[in-house]
């Protein structure tokens, strides 16, 4: 069993436990990124990157959509099915991708978010661990989406970016031989 | 055992299940911010919010520090000392918040990162799911953190957000009673 210990910010480097009564039960739960057209992010999110649409919810008077999207443990495993239930579940998950929709935007064809990678920087990426970095680029590629780096531009060996259809930043790691980075 | 149709992207709704052979296994490991002052960060997200710092990785060449913080299932699991080890325990894991920290943004007072939620907009925010936001409110406003909207603010009763030390927005959300949203 590790020692994890507290200490103070001047010391702070790995392990650093919370020092934080009050936060039990806390979830890291979602990453929101405005979206221009949901089909096209949809399709990228769930039939490229593999995740699952778990619950969408609409807000016809402020005229948006949200999306919840992520990777289920198992295909198989209970989802309730109860609409209530569901975002329940979605929001008890970690680890889900929240895509907001401002409907109108994917008709208007000078119209893009910023992916925050150019000034003005300050969001980076999400990142995606896969088993093999080479094999899903390979996919990546045939698929015909956009790269940033593919796994052996660079000195970073083994360690790809791509882009997703608004152009935000996607790592795509392999938890094995990380710690070369 | 609830059915999980694969359905074309026209018609996607909850939930749409992956048609992606070749994205097994892939797990949503991280959410990259930038920011400016890594001791202030990293007393908020540890003290205030409840994170562990997992793991630091630091590139002197390019003048630049990781750092990996997460939720833990349990403050006394098992999370390997050795540096090899600990680096793909972080990589393996689901909803890791990745701070970047380009040295010497500390100490340039003119310096901020931009946090997507006005023009060029794009990033939106991240969320914490909580057992009871009203609690957590009352005791992030005992540490003066900064809302951007306190829980009975607007129409959305019982959702609150406040920014981090960069001005990012971090939703505190309650998975129970969230679909009224």
């Amino acid at each position: 069993m590790l020692s994890i210990i507290s200490v103070g910010v001047n010391n702070m480097d790995e392990l650093t436990k919370p020092n934080a009564l009050g936060t039990e039960g806390f979830i890291f739960n979602q990453t929101m990124l405005r979206i221009k057209d949901p089909e096209i992010s949809l399709d990228f999110y769930v039939n490229k990157l593999g995740m699952t649409l778990i619950k969408k919810l609409d807000f016809p008077e402020m005229e948006f959509s949200l999306f919840f999207l992520g990777y289920l443990r198992d295909f198989d495993e209970e989802v309730p099915n109860d609409p209530v239930k569901r975002a329940e579940y979605a929001f008890s998950q970690k680890a889900m991708l929240e895509l907001t929709h401002n409907w109108g935007t994917e008709t208007d064809d000078s119209f893009s978010y910023h992916d925050g990678n150019s000034d003005p920087r300050g969001f980076g990426h999400i990142g995606i661990t896969v088993p093999d970095v080479y094999a899903a680029s390979k996919r990546f590629e045939e698929q015909n989406i956009e790269f940033v780096k593919k796994p052996d531009d660079g000195s970073m060996k083994g360690l790809a970016f791509i882009k997703d259809p608004d152009g935000y930043w996607i790592e795509i790691l392999s938890a094995r031989g990380s710690s070369q980075f």
